[in-house]
């Protein structure tokens, strides 16, 4: 999907939202244990609920590795029957040394079709450029995250700036906003406008609105440019509404909500 | 496995070799290719001929997940094939926020039977603490990677010192050497016996030797503690010796030649 085409969504649907498809087997409602593949099954529908009100999932890949090949086989079904219109994000924070990027690349983008993938700075230019080789393909870097623990290395001191102005600086010499979209945290208001500053016309991937108590109004006031510029991401405050046989209709209420907010922030 | 077993596991095979199953199916020899799990065929007979030479294996998670759900399933199957006088990496960079992180602790310490796990710093405790909380495994935190891209992140100032020197001196706050390692480049002599002064009673996983140039001699002589406190990974240069139906008696040649290089470093 280009960028193009996801602003156009955007827009069509008056919503950025992303719901996050953080599927934690022992939170799921209790009845669809039976179901061969219940985490599946669970996914299955929440996405038939909230297809109408989001433009983009994101898997959070941890979630299902934690159950092995049959969780991993989850993955692969959930990305495969989410459809073409929306923008497919794996959360798996990978990145290692260029031969071994490469077949982290080959596995998000080439076995599974995602759209994008989340990737994280520390090792350097060699370890994020063969994701961003793939032209058709996005790469979300780590920027500022939304946890309390980017205090410790992402806001000190690194020279000029912070570690996290180092990391946006560098790397928006290294891809242009067709294929490279930085992950802010929502818990980290004050410095939205200087990250806008940074990397103005840049996607931003949002975590940290809902459980993680980050403003969505925040956000969107300080930081959508024109083309919008944002993917604000809710999971567990969306697919964990209900415990009940109506999880998946109360899920879809929610991620109206937030569709319907984000509404009002959309010019 | 505790430091004091893997430090007696060390003593009486005289070798710190660590060998990397970067098993990458469009290079293992083509007679494999009839087998229904080629990938893990090939690991096998490698583990087999390499055995007697090595204290540890370290599989790298993305050459696996590239094959997809059957991928993972060679993962799961080369795992269990180690012998549990092994020590067993799981080269995966992983690391989240705190309930994710806690998810990839559990898939590779709980639902995949892994004693370590490297781990990427960039979002800090709360990113890297779910893994220490399992005091029986390991984490292994990227310190100084051995790829050039080192230098855009790792070797830039960051405070009173380098990034990578902030990140040895936060982390060594975290945990002690009992579940803690690094992780440091062979790529990176130069920085050898300060990052010793820094973590003197850590072990470290080095990669880089082989193919990618390191110096196991520079590596052995000024990092090397009283309980050793290395384990070298070797994987392309061992694993990929030969291309034909000896292969694995190649690679175990390779391994031995390792660790006879290696049992001269030991006193």
């Amino acid at each position: 999907m280009t960028r193009q085409e996801l602003t156009e969504q955007i827009r069509k649907k008056k919503s950025y939202l992303c719901v996050g498809l953080d599927t934690d087997v022992t939170k799921i409602p209790p009845h669809l244990l039976s179901f061969s593949d219940p985490v599946f099954e669970f996914n299955r529908r929440i996405i038939d609920a909230t297809r109408d009100y989001c433009v983009a999932y994101k898997i959070n890949t941890a979630f299902y590795e934690a159950g092995g090949v049959k969780g991993w086989e989850a993955m692969e079904r959930t990305t495969n029957y989410i459809s073409r219109d929306h923008f497919k994000i794996a959360d798996a924070k990978r990145g290692d040394i260029g031969n071994t990027s490469s077949q982290y690349a080959k596995a998000f983008f080439e076995t599974m079709a995602f759209d994008a993938i989340t990737v994280a700075p520390y090792m350097g230019s060699d370890s994020v450029l063969p994701f961003l080789e793939y032209k058709d393909k996005w790469t979300i870097l780590l920027g500022l995250t939304s946890n309390t623990g980017a205090a410790d290395f992402e806001l000190q001191p690194a020279g000029e700036g912070l570690l996290y102005e180092k990391v946006l600086r560098t790397a928006r010499g290294w891809a242009s906003p067709e294929n490279l979209m930085f992950v802010v945290g929502a818990t980290q208001p004050e410095w939205f406008e200087n990250i806008r500053k940074l990397t103005p016309d840049y996607f931003y991937l949002v975590p940290g609105v809902g459980t993680q108590g980050g403003s969505l109004r925040e956000i969107s006031i300080k930081a959508m440019n024109k083309e919008v510029g944002l993917l604000v991401n809710v999971g567990r405050d969306i697919i964990f509404s209900s415990k009940g046989e109506d999880f998946a209709e109360a899920a879809g209420a929610r991620a109206r909500a937030y569709a319907d907010e984000m509404s009002g922030y959309l010019k």
